[in-house]
């Protein structure tokens, strides 16, 4: 299933894709699970899909008011620097012997389709085409054999890096606010299977800039998960971003910065395209 | 006023220190303010002082269950590197350009008294004593001359530290869950006056391990709020940490590390003091 977070006169929804339509699920479910989280905290997946064929409102995908998959997530965890790439501050990324991880705040991300925000500090605004999972069942210490059927789904995710502020600190180059995308929707695991079998490709303006196999990751899925919750009891919600490849603005020559009106699309094979524009 | 929050009988309260009692909110403002947050967020710290007189449960503060000062932050901004010392994870700190943020999440840490865990996947284990903040009234691009006004109040925060993994990565070393303290409760900012004016003291097992000025600071708690209100908006009820001096178990020679039974207290003068024993 595609899970989509969306909102109609402002109320937030979510349904299922089927076609070129989204089968609501707030009505149907909504008095039990009023949001996707709640679904994923209750293990209810089944539950959705039962209810597919339950009477209720059904939209069209065209011209809908998409919300993040998960809106306001608690957390979302990054991994940097987890392909081969020059870095974009400096050095080359080859092989670290552990996940170097982040963490970036919900404001940080917009939803398909919303505008990117500029910074009004720096100029140094850049993205990073990413695949991101959904935590389902939460723990801890999670083996790497185990880790996949932790995972409830797959979506895009654009980590958008203020450069100049990044050599600061981690933390200054990946929180400025609204400056990521995050979408379109969650596809949930049953229907990727391995995701190293999947392929990032990121594109400016229409040109592609990055792409590359999930397979190329330093630190796998299972890696990652078995890391994190080694740290952290990990939670249904959480939202996991795995890293971006080479190609990002600031490794090009000249450096390519964000402007408004750029246009960036992130796209996972079997997960879809993330599209924001930059306001 | 010392604002407390603290549970009785599994129920999240909150009050106002007075000698050796805490005269409770909760029921006296509840209805309206469900916690000190929602009072922070309407910027009702005078409802706060002005129903102390009305009529309403005391309760004795020895053997009160305290909660963190701000229960479930939403966001804890720390500051590293701001005092001059040799760095935990090795070289000296001396004077940065710019602030080194990081961000905790609210499951870091414990409020006074409760139990610190000690990871289970690693041995260093550290302290670092700091003062917290947390904003009042919210903005983007706070100018340094009026952020001071910006502030709701003070209290105290140990940044526990995982001092091999913080060589992964900041969030690895400072993520570990219940691995730091938060509290004892929140002083106004119109008991403080002039932050840089307070003293710091951390004490292990009751030896003097830390001790600074508050002064000494790389950047000033003014500096802070302005850079960090220009990557990010900042909201009522942040917290924020400002980092730690010298003298933390990492650079002791030989290193000494927390074990179960050491006990911390993090005390800045006209706060309080923050202990916490290692579970």
């Amino acid at each position: 299933m595609k899970l989509i977070s969306f909102a109609i006169d402002g109320e937030a929804r979510y349904g299922v894709l089927e076609g070129e339509a989204v089968i609501d699920l707030s009505d149907r479910l909504g008095a039990r699970f009023p949001n996707l989280l709640s679904l994923i905290e209750a293990d209810a997946l089944a539950e959705a899909a039962a209810a597919l064929s339950a009477p209720g409102p059904r939209h069209a995908l065209a011209g809908l008011h998409y919300l993040e998959p998960i809106p306001g997530a608690r957390r979302i965890f990054c991994v940097g620097a987890n392909y081969p790439k020059v870095h974009p501050t400096g050095g080359v990324v080859s092989g670290p012997e552990f996940p170097a991880i982040f963490q970036k705040p919900a404001e940080t991300l917009v939803p398909h389709g919303a505008r990117l925000q500029a910074p009004t500090a720096s100029r140094q605004f850049d993205y990073e085409g990413e695949l991101a999972f959904v935590i389902g069942r939460g723990g801890a210490n999670i083996p790497p054999e185990r880790a996949l059927s932790h995972i409830a789904g797959y979506t895009c995710l654009n980590d958008g890096s203020v450069r100049d502020f990044q050599k600061h600190s981690v933390w200054a180059g990946k929180n400025f606010v609204r400056s990521g995308g995050f979408g379109p929707w969650l596809v949930t695991a049953d229907e990727i299977g391995d995701p190293a079998t999947l392929t990032l490709v990121t594109r400016l303006n229409g040109e592609e800039v990055q792409r590359t196999g999930l397979d190329r990751m330093f630190f796998s899925i299972p890696a990652i998960i078995a890391y994190l919750s080694a740290v952290t009891p990990l939670l249904p919600g959480d939202v996991v971003a795995t890293g971006s490849p080479e190609g990002s603005g600031a490794t090009r020559t000249p450096p390519r910065w964000l402007v408004p009106g750029d246009r960036i699309e992130v796209e996972v094979s079997k997960v879809g395209v993330l599209e924001n524009v930059v306001a």
